[in-house]
């Protein structure tokens, strides 16, 4: 089953981590992809990491990218960014090949995609033939429109209203 | 900090409950109040349960609805659903008062405000005078008027493509 989540709102890639929350309570396994890296240790990183082993291998989260692309005083050459998020799909694929995840989030490709670091068609290509039993997920705003066309299920987060707009800084634990 | 996940997608309780585990990540205390439990045990609700000791002190789940209201073969008078949701409403109350929980989730309290188990001004009565540095989540689709002005940040979950739509059954780790 293939997932879509994108829109301009909040709730994308904390709905992919509930999810993964729900697959680990079955006793699935999970493993998610950061294709856009935040600059900060963010909750479900440090979430992860803090607890078990066994708990590890069951959620696993892999920090692919390198960091935002473009802003925040961003200086690291496109080059680079795009290197780390070729490198990111090539684990992407490996890991759907290989049978052994449950889940799989691949969070904020859809923004990978628009910053032309990857191509949809190479995406689209490691999802095909994808088993029943197994689930993708992609997020970030902006989803290609390959994307949604290819996905069982697809939500887009709209933004009604943002505190950011009202000039409060970000928050830990809520938005990281 | 008050958020609203409503709409009529996919990824409103997961949403709240990824905000939960990236709380969790920077150690601060969770309890979500199931205002409608579903007919059968979720897999975040296992997920609690099968953690530590130390991990349920920190994210507590209470099942505190009587199931669907009035769909899925559900009988039970309306009466008694109308008890648990005030009984649920109570102990969020209590909660918010204690200030012992960083996050607390009232999922789909928006649902039980629609089905009037409850009012919205009784709702909005306990979130008065929130501190700053505590985060409530209101969950469920069609999220009442006063619920998204008193917000501090509001998502709403659209459904873009839905896969019931093609006749799939639901999926143990990603409906429940």
């Amino acid at each position: 089953m293939l997932i879509v989540f994108t829109g301009n709102g909040k709730g994308k890639t904390t709905a992919a981590i509930g999810q993964a929350i729900r697959a680990l309570g079955h006793s699935k396994r999970v493993l998610m992809i950061q294709f856009i890296k935040g600059p900060w240790k963010s909750g479900e990183y440090e979430f992860a990491e803090k607890n078990s082993a066994d708990w590890k291998t069951k959620f696993k989260i892999v920090r692919a990218g390198k960091g935002f692309v473009g802003i925040l005083g961003d200086k690291l050459p496109l080059a680079k960014h795009r290197k780390a998020a070729q490198n990111a799909l090539k684990l992407a694929k490996k890991e759907i090949k290989s049978g052994k995840r449950d889940l799989i989030i691949l969070d904020e490709i859809n923004v990978a995609v628009n910053l032309k670091l990857i191509k949809a068609a190479s995406v689209l290509k490691i999802l095909k033939n994808l088993p029943e039993e197994k689930t993708i997920i992609l997020t970030g705003r902006d989803a290609p429109k390959s994307f949604i066309k290819a996905a069982d299920l697809a939500t887009e987060m709209k933004e009604i209203k943002h505190h950011f707009q009202r000039g409060r800084a970000a928050k830990a634990g809520v938005e990281f």
